[in-house]
C-alpha cells in the first residue's frame, strides 16, 4: 500500500529531487519590477500605489465590491466577524475541521468558537446538519439567536472551504437567513473557486482571504477583507488603519484600530501575483486531474474532487484512505515525507486542542473520520510546466 | 515669526522642491539583492534565512539577548504585555503623549490604559511623579499592587521615547522596582538611542521595537520584541507563530496563538537597513546639529534636544514654541506644509481622544502643555548627504 501510494506521486510527479514542497510560490512576473518600484521610490510602508492597486485587482477578480488588504488572514477574520457584529462573549460557528487561525480570530474577537461538523463531499460544513444542530440548541430572544444550553449569543456563522473546495454557500445562505445569523466566509484557501459562477468569498456579509505563503498567490503575508456593503467596509479600512481620521496633520484617532494594514512592499508582490492566477489556477486544475487519474483506480486512496456543480481553485489536492484510520495515515505520512515527498494530514480537530475542548460543539463524526482518512499532496502550480 | 520658521528650516534644508516629507526611508545598501534573493527562492514568506538573520542582528544592535520579529510595533507590544503578565481587566501606566499605538496594544490586551503626565526634559514619562502619584492611589494586595479607585490591578508600566529621546529608565526602573510592577518598554520611535550605553528597550522585563516605514530603519511594516529573558522569548516567539508545536507533518497548537510573524521579504529589507543603521544614526545626528544650531537664536522656538547624559537617535527632530499656544502651533503647521515642509505636531493627547476619554488618568499638565507647543521637523537621514 505504502508502495503503491509512492509509485503514483512518483508518476504524477516524477521522482521528488531534494524534495517536494507541499505549496511553493512562484514568481515568474512581474515581481521583482514591482517590488523594485517600492524600493527605488522609497514607498514600502503605508504610502505607494499598490495597495490600492492590490485592493482593486482582488476585488474585480473575485466580484466583491470592496477589497481591504490586511497583514494577514487570521487578522482579517478578527475584524470582519467584529464588522459583522460579533461581541465580546458571543459564539460563533465554526468547523472543527479547519486551520486553527478560523478559531483563532473568533477569539481574538473576544468571542467564543462553537464547533460543527463536516460533511463529506465539501469537507466544510454541512448545511443539513447545521440547520438541524442549530434548531435543536437556540431560542430566539430581542437581542438575537441564544445557545440555550450557554446562554450566549450566536452572532455568525462561518464556512470554511476546506483545501480551497467550496462548501454549499447558497444551503448555508438559507439556513443563516432563516435563522437571521450572518454569514462570514472563511475563504483563506479558496481564492478562484467559484459556486455557479460566483466566487467564494463573496456570498457572506464579508468575506476573508489569505495570501500566506503557501496560498495560490502570496503577498509574503497578507490577507483581505471582501464585501459588497460600502459602509462595512469604509469602517473596515478605518479600523485597519488605527482609525485615524484623515488630516493633513492631525492625529486624531476616533475608535480603538488596529494597526493591520498591508504594507506597500508586500502589496506590490500581489499585484504581480494576482496577474498571474489565471494561469496559476490553469495548472493546479491540470495537476487535480492528473492525481485524480493516477488514483483513480487505487484499492486504498480515493482522490477529493470538487464538489458536484462547484468549481474548486484544488489550493491543496488531497486523498482520503478509503478506509479511515489514523495509524495508517501516519504511515502513510511517514512514508511519503522519508522520501522527499512533503505530505501532510488535514488539521488536528479544532476541538480536540487544549484551548477549544471546552468550547460548546455539536457531535463531530464526519471531521472526525475525515480527520484520519485525508493526506494532503504536492499541489504547486510549478509541478505543471507553464507552457504544458 | 511664521517667515522666521521658513527662513531657518530652508537654512537648514534647502528649499522645500516638491515637498519635503517628515521621515523617508533610504535604500542604498543590500535591499535589491536580500530582496531579490527572496523573490529567486520563493523563500517570501515563513520560510528563510532572513528572519533568523534580522532577529539576531537585532539582537547584536541592541545589546538584547533575544529579538522576535512581529508584524509591527503594535502587535508587538500587545504580545509583550501578556507575557509580562498584563491579564484582561487589567490596568497598565503609559504615557498621555504617544502614538495611539501604546494605549491600542493595551486594549488588545484586554487591558485598560491609564494615561500618566510626560515631562518637560525627556518628553517622556516622570519618574518623580509616576511615583508620587501611583503612591497616592495604588494598595497593595496578595494579587498585586491595585487601583484603590478602580479596584483594579495595575499590572505593567509602559515609557515611551518620544521622538527617539530616551526617558529615564534608570530612574524608572526604581519606582517600578520598589512597588514591584513589570516595566515594559515601548522603544518603537528609539531605535538606537542610550542611555549610558546601554539601548532602550533593553531596560524593561520586556521591550518593543517598530520598523515602520517612518522609522530609522524599516521593513516596509514590522517591529520586535525585545527581552533578556529566555523563557519569554521562547514564549514571544511561540505566541507570535499560533503556538504551533514542531513537528514534521502534524498541526497541533497548544494555546491560543497569533499570526503576527515577520515575513521572509520583510526581514530581508531589514537585514539590509540594519547595515546602514549606524550611518543613518550619524547622520541624524548631523541633521539635529544644524536644527540646534540654527533655532539657537530664534526668540520663539526652542529646539529639543537630547535629555542630559542621554543619547537620542534624533528620529523626529522637534521644536518647542518658547509660549504654547495651539492657534500660533497650528498657524506654524499650516504654514510650514503649505510651503512643502512637511511639519506635525505631537499627536492629540491620547487621554482625549473618544475611546480614552473615561480611561483612569493622573492630572497631565506637563503633556498638555507640550501637545500645544511641540512641531517635529522633516528628519530623513537623507537631508545629510551621505558623505558630507
Amino acid at each position: 500500500m505504502l508502495e503503491s501510494f509512492l509509485n503514483i506521486l512518483e508518476s504524477v510527479l516524477g521522482p521528488p529531487g531534494a524534495g517536494l514542497p507541499l505549496h511553493e510560490p512562484e514568481f515568474r512576473g512581474k515581481e521583482w519590477d514591482y517590488v523594485k518600484e517600492c524600493l527605488d521610490t522609497g514607498w514600502v510602508s503605508s504610502v505607494g500605489r499598490f495597495v490600492d492597486e492590490f485592493e482593486s485587482a482582488v476585488a474585480k477578480f473575485t466580484g466583491a465590491k470592496h477589497a481591504i488588504a490586511t497583514v494577514n488572514g487570521t487578522t482579517a477574520l478578527q475584524v470582519a466577524l467584529k464588522l459583522s457584529g460579533v461581541r465580546p462573549g458571543d459564539e460563533v460557528i465554526v468547523p472543527a475541521l479547519s486551520f486553527v487561525a478560523t478559531a483563532n480570530a473568533v477569539a481574538h474577537a473576544g468571542a467564543i468558537p462553537h464547533f460543527v461538523d463536516s460533511c463529506p463531499e465539501t469537507l466544510g460544513m454541512d448545511p443539513l446538519a447545521l440547520k438541524e444542530y442549530l434548531s435543536s440548541i437556540i431560542e430566539n430572544t430581542a437581542d438575537g439567536i441564544r445557545n440555550r444550553n450557554t446562554g450566549r449569543r450566536i452572532a455568525a456563522v462561518v464556512p470554511m472551504h476546506t483545501f480551497g473546495h467550496p462548501v454549499d454557500l447558497p444551503k448555508l445562505l438559507e439556513v443563516c437567513e432563516t435563522l437571521r445569523i450572518p454569514m462570514v466566509e472563511d475563504a483563506a484557501e479558496s481564492l478562484g473557486s467559484m459556486i455557479q459562477g460566483k466566487m467564494t468569498g463573496t456570498f457572506g456579509l464579508l468575506g476573508i482571504l489569505s495570501f500566506n505563503g503557501n496560498k495560490v498567490v502570496t503577498t509574503g503575508g497578507g490577507g483581505a477583507i471582501l464585501t459588497n456593503d460600502t459602509t462595512l467596509a469604509k469602517r473596515a479600512k478605518h479600523l485597519t488603519t488605527t482609525a485615524k481620521v484623515p488630516h493633513r496633520w492631525e492625529f486624531f484617532h476616533d475608535e480603538t484600530g488596529f494597526n493591520f494594514r498591508l504594507p506597500n512592499l508586500n502589496a506590490a508582490l500581489g499585484c504581480a501575483q494576482l496577474e498571474q492566477l489565471p494561469d496559476f489556477l490553469r495548472r493546479k486544475r491540470l495537476l487535480a486531474e492528473r492525481y485524480r487519474s493516477a488514483f483513480s483506480s487505487s484499492s486504498y486512496f480515493s482522490f477529493s474532487v470538487e464538489p458536484k456543480n462547484f468549481t474548486s481553485n484544488y489550493w491543496l489536492n488531497s486523498v482520503k484512505l478509503k478506509q479511515a484510520s489514523m495509524q495508517v495515515r501516519n504511515e502513510v505520512l511517514n512514508s511519503a515525507n522519508s522520501s522527499g515527498y512533503h505530505c501532510r494530514p488535514a488539521w488536528n480537530l479544532l476541538n480536540t486542542l487544549p484551548m477549544y475542548q471546552q468550547a460548546p460543539q455539536s457531535p463531530i463524526p464526519v471531521a472526525t473520520m475525515l480527520e484520519s482518512s485525508l493526506i494532503n499532496l504536492p499541489s504547486s502550480p510549478k509541478l505543471v510546466v507553464k507552457d504544458r
